[in-house]
């Protein structure tokens, strides 16, 4: 199936009617044995049974036949836009993944702390991996020295040891390149290389990155291992048709990670407080109904189901999904018009990982047939109506189920 | 799936069989509450449940997941144009809609008759609406006055009330662009703007539409409300390789609407004469078996199972279903190689518009597998072979079953 974004901006309309979009992280199992029953097979879960029973059921692969998808690319596929044409860059996917806002015109750059002998010689490309505390710690020093260059705003983050993140904000100026040199030599015992533009826009670029590195190693003299910085890798914002402008919705993202805000914050969601620690399933309902009149869309995550695949841990992994079944009836309580349940991709525990087995999604609305898959599982949903799909699909299927699109040509 | 129509353009060989392919317009359903049967579901079939007990069924999605299809889009996804790509501009649809021929070159443009002051101020966009038979009389007074301008021909084409179609005909001279603005202002008290060429392809049609003007004002000159023409919509007509093109397939219509009508000569096919009064069923069958020795492939459409639909009347729809399967022993009477019976997109009386669901799709060949669809339905056929595709799949499907197409690749 072709890229439909486009053809379903056309098309979208506004109207009064709500779709939830549930996204259980990683939720697609395997069995421990051959011929055994998978995580969500094994739960106990009668409120999704019972909605598996007047709903329509499929399978979604998000990227692409036995593509296993990061969880950029496969929240990108459930939100419509192709992971194959819109690439988040390792820059950006870093500054997205701690939380951080991006803007168009905005450079995001990827740093390692390292290590220089007394001849800018890199000894060691990681600095010794240094604690996340230390980490911290340096990031405060630069952030004091360093809080613009000439006028251009700078951003420093902690990623995690030896990795943290820079952004350049084009704040209203010309937008900023990323077509530039690496600064990380690769190899140690050679100085740092200076970094050079590749096209007219990463001159301001590779400007304000070579200021960078040479303020920053002035900052850290004294230090033993932490004084230079190394840079791989560097994105501009990734132009991405906004929620409102593809869909025309005013959308919302209710999740508690800040990889996952920051996905939705690059698509133009809201994102919305959540109280409560680690995934606050209650946290999350109370910011749903809290905000339930101001949106049309509601991106509602949940984590554990994946933490627990990755942790190879099934027994923890069914237990998740019970507790997303407990909660299930204060979601339908609010009586979305189109509610759905998909993962981003699957995370059986028998491979603690992410993996390329399509996930379950379920779609239920007051305009489905007849379905026969009675329960969310990967089983029965090879038998529902909607049948094996890109993940791309699944946003015009519930714009239309919300009944928000036009007739395509007459 | 990508666009096969030129791989299968590059494959396809004339053989002596025969392929029908049945448009049962609007064909897909809803039940009415969830849970229940579909219009297709309830009829009494007995003819199609038999037909589809050695048959190949699946579904399909004409222009993609979760878009309705306007009747232009889903037809050219039945005969293999995906829609997405081969898209008919509202002028020509217009044209096309009352049965107009297009040839390349020629412009069609969307007219509106509208009222004057004696300043030239459009006082009513739509001339009071006037009524068919008033615009008809208008029109046979235009084309006295304007049957052609410096050597261009016009056609003028009542359409109803207060719109109407011009064609300008290119008429073995250069191409006629069709990228110029509106002569409508779309606001009164205005005068009617100039339309200006976008492209010097269009620099004669903007010429010829501003003389147009002049002449119909000239014509219409004493009329009190009906003395002014609005131009919006122009389009060139689309380049589509004809079905001999395509498919080497001496291709036939047999319908009755001038829409369908128009919609198959744009694709290469002789448009039959079918005796009787609106769907005329049974002329249909008669143009069928007087013309079955003269084409290859016969497009037999029915109309009345998407009207019915329209008017939200489950139980006619039903009626109408069991009307073509009373008929349909005397289309497999005439022994085809390939029966085909598929809609154009669904129409659910619930909804009492098309919509976004897919279509159940019939083949009926020597060449098919076993399956486990036991009636034509949208349940059933959710079960069989042919799985859930695109539109554009059926072409080269029917094509194949008719052992049509070479081998791709030694």
């Amino acid at each position: 199936m072709s890229d439909l974004l486009e053809t379903v901006r056309g098309l979208a309309k506004k109207t009064d009617s709500k779709i939830v979009l549930v996204v259980l992280d990683g939720v697609g199992g395997l069995p421990l044995e051959p011929g055994g029953e998978t995580e969500l097979a094994t739960a106990r879960t009668p409120n999704l049974d019972a909605l598996a029973q007047t709903s329509q059921l499929g399978e979604l692969e998000l990227v692409g036949a036995g593509i296993t998808p990061g969880s950029g690319p496969g929240h990108l596929s459930l939100f419509g836009y192709d992971p194959l044409r819109y690439v988040v860059g390792r820059g950006a996917l870093s500054a997205v993944g701690i939380g951080v806002k991006l803007a168009a015109g905005d450079v995001a750059v990827r740093g390692n702390f390292a290590t220089l002998d007394p001849q800018r010689l890199v000894v060691d490309r990681r600095a010794g991996r240094p604690s996340d505390e230390k980490n911290a710690e340096i990031v405060a020093r630069l952030r004091a020295a360093i809080p613009d260059i000439e006028g251009t705003p700078v951003e420093i983050y902690t990623e995690s040891e030896h990795r943290f993140v820079v952004v350049f904000r084009a704040a209203g100026g010309a937008p900023l390149g990323a077509a530039l040199s690496d600064v990380d030599p690769q190899v140690t015992g050679v100085v740092p290389m200076t970094a050079t533009a590749q096209d007219p826009a990463s001159e301001k670029t590779a400007a304000l990155v070579n200021a960078f590195v040479g303020r920053a190693e002035e900052a850290l003299r004294g230090e033993e291992q932490v004084n230079g910085v190394l840079f791989r890798g560097y994105s501009d914002v990734p132009h991405f048709p906004s929620f409102d402008e593809a869909y025309g919705l005013r959308a919302a993202c209710i999740a508690s990670y800040p990889m996952y805000k920051g996905l939705a914050s690059l698509v133009g969601m809201d994102v919305l407080t959540v109280e409560g620690h680690e995934d606050a399933l209650e946290g999350k309902v109370a910011a749903l109904e809290a905000n339930w009149e101001k949106y049309d869309f509601f991106y509602f995550h949940v984590k554990k189901t994946d933490s627990t695949g990755e942790d190879g841990d099934f027994a923890a992994k069914v237990k998740k999904i019970e507790l997303f079944d407990a909660l299930l009836p204060q979601l339908l309580a609010l009586k979305p018009e189109v509610l759905a349940i998909a993962g981003d991709h699957s995370t059986p525990s028998k491979l603690a990982s992410h993996s390329w087995h399509p996930v379950p999604v379920l779609i239920h609305s007051a305009y489905g047939r007849k379905d026969a898959a009675a329960r969310y599982t990967e089983e029965e949903a090879g038998r529902g109506s909607l049948g094996l799909r890109r993940g791309t699909d699944l946003m015009p299927l519930l714009m239309a189920h919300a009944l928000k699109l036009n007739k395509y040509g007459a």
